[in-house]
Order: C-alpha cells, then structure tokens, then sequence
C-alpha cells in the first residue's frame, strides 16, 4: 500500500436545501499509530439504528439514483417537518456503519497492535461502512480461529443490547421482562438468552407470522397485541413470569402505557390492602426504539410506583462499566455460532448497498430481512 | 372518660352500588397501650391528597345531604366508567384525613409516652378527621412551646412534599428543578425553601394571577403556561437555572413532555457533536398529582435520555430512611411559622366539612382555599 492509497467510504449528507445525499467518498488510507491497527473491513450489518443515520428523516419514497457504477449517489428529500430534528447535523458529511468485522492488514509498533496482525476482529465505532478502518488495538475484539468476518459482524449492538436488557433486568431488581416488536433478531436473540438463563420473558408481537417465528425457536410467553384478548393475555403472562419490566421497540401509541396497566393489575391480584395511589410494585418500561414515531399515549391507570424511560445501549455500558462490559462481550465470542448468531437475506458490495431496490427492501426494517454490507467485495 | 365513652370519627364509604357515603362514626375511645398515647385532635388540613380518599371518584354535583345535625351524611354517585378505579375499596368504610396536631390527654405507662402528657403533637397516618387519634409516641411529633395545633397541623405532607422534591433533586444529581401549579400552597412552600437554600427553581403556572401570586413572595422564574411563547420563556428558564429534574403536578396533558423537549433544547444549546439520540443530559419528570387526569402525552423530541415517573412522598421517605428522614422533620419543626407555615381560608368542625356549601368550595382545589378541620370544634 503506497501512501496515497484511497478506500471508499460509505457517506450520509443531508443539505440545508433539504436534500438527503448518500454516497462513496474516495478517502486516503490512514496509517495506523503505535497502538493502532488498520482493518480491512469485510463485513458489516444494516441495523436499525444505522438507518436513522444513514436515511435519516429522508421520505426514500422520492430517491434518485444518479453518479457512476463505481460511485453511485442516491439523492431523497426530507420533509420540511422534519427538517429540525435534523438540525445538528446539516451539510455535514457523516460515515455510518455502527459495527463490523474484518482482518488486520497493518500495524503500529506496539506489541498489542502487532499481536493483532492477520487477525479477524470484530469492532464497533462508527464508519464501518468503509473498506478500512483504523482502530486502537485494545478496541477490537479478536475472534477465535475458524471465526469469519461474516460470522462475528453482528457482535456488539444486538447481542449486547439483548444481554444489556437481562443485565438491566437483574441490576434494577427485576426477576423477568417484557419484550415488544418481539419477532426481531434482537428478539429471536434474546429468547435464546432468556431459555438458556432460565429468565421469564413476556414477547408482545403484531402477528400471528411473528408469533410462530418464536414459537418455534421454544418462546413460553407471546401474546399478540392485535388480538381482541390482549389485555387479559398479558396479564396472565405477567402473573405467569412476574415481569416488571419492560423493553419497548414501538415507543409510539398506548403499548407502553397498556404494559404499565397489565403490571399493575398483576401486581394487585396479590395486594393485601387498598391504596389510592395503587400498587407498591415498582414497574419499569424503556423504550430503546421508535418503531411508531407518534407520540406515547399513558392513561396512567397504573398507581404512582411507575417509570418510562428512554434506554440505549452505549450510556448502559458506560454505567456498568468496562471489567463488566468485558464480561458481557466475551459471553458474546463464546456464543457466537450459537446464542448470537445472526442471519442475513443478502450480501451486498457498497456499491450495492446504494441501490434503489436495495433500499427499498432494507428500509423497511421488515421482520426477518436483514442486509450485510461487504466493502471488500468487488 | 370512661371506658363506654365514644368520639367522632368522620368516615367515606363507596358502596358496590356505587354510592359515595360520607359520614360521622361514633367510635369508641381507645385505651393507650404502654408505649402509645391518645391525642384529642384539634387540628387537620384537607389537603388534596386527603380529597381522592373523602371524595373518590364521585360526581360531587350529585351530592345530597341528609342525617341530622350532629350526624350529617352526604352521599353522591360514582360514574359506571370510574367504579372499576375504586374496586380496591369497595364496601369498606374508610377514616380519612393523612395528617393533624392536638393535644395528648392520655398515656401508656412507658417514659416515652408519659413524657408527652399534655403536649401538642404533630401527627401524620390517616384517621385524622376524628376527635381521638391513638398514636404510638415515637410517632409523634412534639411541637415547641407556643405552637397551636393549627400551626403544626400541616408539618407533613407539603412541608415534606417540598423538601423530598429538593431532596430527590441533590441525590439524583440535579441542580435546580421545575414545578408545576407553582402557585399551590405546597408551590409556594417550595419557593420559600429554594429561596433561602440558593436552589433555581421554575414555576410554571397556568394564570397571570398565579404568577403575580409568586412574584410576591420573591420567586425568580415564572412561566406561563397558557402564554404564546411558553415553550421559548421555559426554555430560557432552563438555560438559566440549569433545572433537569421537574415535579409536575399536573399529570395529563403534554405539559410533561414539553418539558422535557424545552430541557433537551437547552442541553443541546451547549453540545458539542451531533447524536441523533439526542443529547446525553439525563431529563427527568416525576408526577406527583393528577390535576388533568386525561392521558399524558409523550412527543418524545427529546432524545432518548430521559426519564418519566410517578413520585410519592411515603415510598421517598422509605428510600432514605429514618435518620435523613428524621432530619427533614427537624427542619420543618424549626421553621414551621416562617418557611412551612400553612394559610386557611376556613376552620370548620366535623359537621362543617360535611356542608354541602362547603364541600364545593374545598372540593374545587382552587390555589389558595385551603380548609382546616378542627374535631374538637362543637
């Protein structure tokens, strides 16, 4: 590699006109410090939460292709309305791709750094969406031998931010949850979580497709909130599994507030004496999603021993510290092929991945479709 | 007092046919055991907090009056749609009244009691609407030499009320707060407190009368809340006061939501870097009352951390125990005719409470008609 060696990143633009712009930036290839390697970055996931950066308030009903076959541009308007939640980041070029995987190609001079060459590691930081990226050594998480890039993509922000809910779970007092839009990888992987630790977990779907999807992976507790029964279906499974908590994906409407109303009513089926202020349960929903952007509905009919809140993953590992965030991630490498598995529908170049009909079908954020981006693929 | 002798105890029944019963009891006198004390009560606020038990979920515009003089019984209908909110008190005829002062006229035989022979105590535990309360003595408080029983009988619930709210603040890390119905006896409570601690306090109000009504007595930052530029006044008042924790005693409406999106713009007035999660200052809403008992409604334009919660003063001071409780109490007792003294509008004695005349007014829960009951008024 020369100097002026160049790799394409992946970028996210939104103008003050209002135009979203997504492109392939040629940038120079950076040389890694003493304590830094330099990755070449062979697999990467759409989540999620990389659509908010990368689609932002964009409406991708009006995208245009335009550019070359090597550096394709996709433009989209953002709705005036919602240009100012897009405030802060205004005619800024911006990388995505919260996490991915690849191989060590270069070193700095320290022996962390060496010990890494050659190596498949998993990272997360941002900007993965690229065909290299630099990293502190002590920031990559090394996959044991027979690991590929593919296979240990996915290691940080689902099967953390699922481990991140059984911890939060049992650190706030907690004995079993409540997970909603249930049917999600992240959802699949948590079942998986809660069957093997023997945890109670309450999953809330839309359907009866999203139902057996976890039926079948061995799910104890799913209840459907399209049924005419739901009320009194989670609250028999709240008795069930003495669930006070809650992770919710949805955010918008009366779900959070219908979970509260359902805890409650469970709490009281035990209560000894009336109190106005309702039962001394104390009962916990986190939204961690905005699933339905409208606004959360709460009837408060749910006593005053209540708490919604917002919950994301990076502030959750900030508090519990790094010799306990260490612990959380070499479960993960020990479960990778297992608990942690992940399944993507498609394989996709860059180039790809800014393809109209692509987007189409990752934007959505359906259920059981999931994309994986290959910067390295030609 | 003889052992058949009997004293009035004022009483709220709902019946499963959904009739409020409001009444007077004749109870018979308790006899002190060694460590408690019998206190002639001659002092009890109705506080809002005392409302939702006397009243429930009746239609007062229904109310009728009946019984006789010495004896009057109001009773009124609870609405079909509001019974199912009572069903945990459903035929079971209740005391009321959470707090008082009166005069202990009988002990047990224990120092501690015998100690308290002839004193004026302050006491708080439901039942207080009655001409004799028996009280363990360590629960009671003995007010200094020169205090009436009107004085002392609001040493509880604002005055603890208040400081909890401040209390909440410092221990969760905050450093200046919001409150909602500023102007309430327990708002204005609150200013006097913040004044003399150095503590930043916005009061949002719904009134320019209200607001006036703050100005008076020295508080610094007013906003109201049905002026045009609300949103922006808050949102200054944030900025100056630095508040990120709010006691709403609202609870419907989107007042608690546009709080929290006035507190994440002033945060985000000083952010360095774009999140599209918002920024990382923790917002906080704690509901302490339900003035607007309609939904609350969550915007959510305000990142994700934040949080949302009912407060409670008995579950706050289980939290910090007895010493830091004990502690909260000195301070009341200490400036209980300066910071915490409390202002009636009326003195009524147990027939009184129960006019029809009276009632209507007491039962609006208008900021500054505040009613006191004394038992032992004939």
């Amino acid at each position: 590699m020369s100097e002026c060696e160049t790799g394409l990143e992946l970028r996210s633009l939104i103008k003050k006109s209002g135009e979203l712009e997504i492109s392939l930036a040629d940038v120079a290839v950076p040389e890694p410090a003493a304590d830094q390697v330099l990755v070449r970055v062979e697999a990467s996931p759409i989540n999620p939460s990389d659509l908010g950066l990368l689609v932002g308030a964009a409406d991708m009903t009006t995208a245009k292709a335009s550019g070359t076959k090597d550096h394709p541009v996709v433009t989209a308007q953002v709705p005036e309305a919602a240009m100012r939640a897009m405030a802060g980041r205004l005619d800024e070029s911006m990388p995505v791709g919260n996490e991915g995987a690849g191989v060590v190609i270069k070193t700095g001079s320290s022996e962390a750094a060496k010990a890494l060459m050659g190596k498949t590691v998993a990272m997360i930081g941002g900007a993965m969406y690229a065909q290299y990226r630099l990293m502190k050594a002590s920031d990559c998480l090394p996959l044991p031998a027979g690991t590929t890039a593919a296979e240990g993509a996915s290691c940080f922000v689902n099967p953390l931010t699922s481990l991140g809910m059984t911890e939060t779970m049992r650190r706030e007092g907690h004995k079993a949850l409540v997970h909603t839009a249930a049917a999600s990888n992240l959802g699949q992987m948590l079942n998986k979580i809660c069957i093997k630790d023997g945890i109670g977990l309450v999953n809330i779907v839309r359907s009866k497709e999203q139902a057996d999807i976890l039926h079948k992976i061995g799910a104890k507790h799913v209840v459907d909130s399209t049924a005419p029964t739901f009320m009194d279906d989670l609250t028999q499974a709240l008795v069930e599994t003495g669930a006070t908590i809650a992770f919710d994906a949805i955010g918008g409407g009366k779900l959070a507030g219908q979970i509260l109303t359902c805890m409650e009513i469970a709490a009281n089926k035990t209560a000894k004496a009336y109190s106005r202020y309702g039962s001394t349960t104390y009962k916990q929903v986190y939204i961690y999603g905005g699933l339905d952007t409208g606004p959360t509905i709460l009837n408060r009919a749910f006593g005053m021993t209540w708490g919604i809140g917002g919950w994301l993953l990076f502030p959750f590992l900030q508090k519990i510290g790094p010799a306990d965030g260490m612990k959380l991630r070499q479960r993960v490498v020990a479960e990778l092929k297992t608990t942690f598995a992940s399944h993507y529908t498609q394989v996709v170049s860059l180039q790809e991945a800014l393809q109209l009909s692509n987007i189409a079908v990752y934007n959505k954020r359906a259920t059981g479709e999931k994309f994986l981006i290959n910067p390295s693929k030609a």
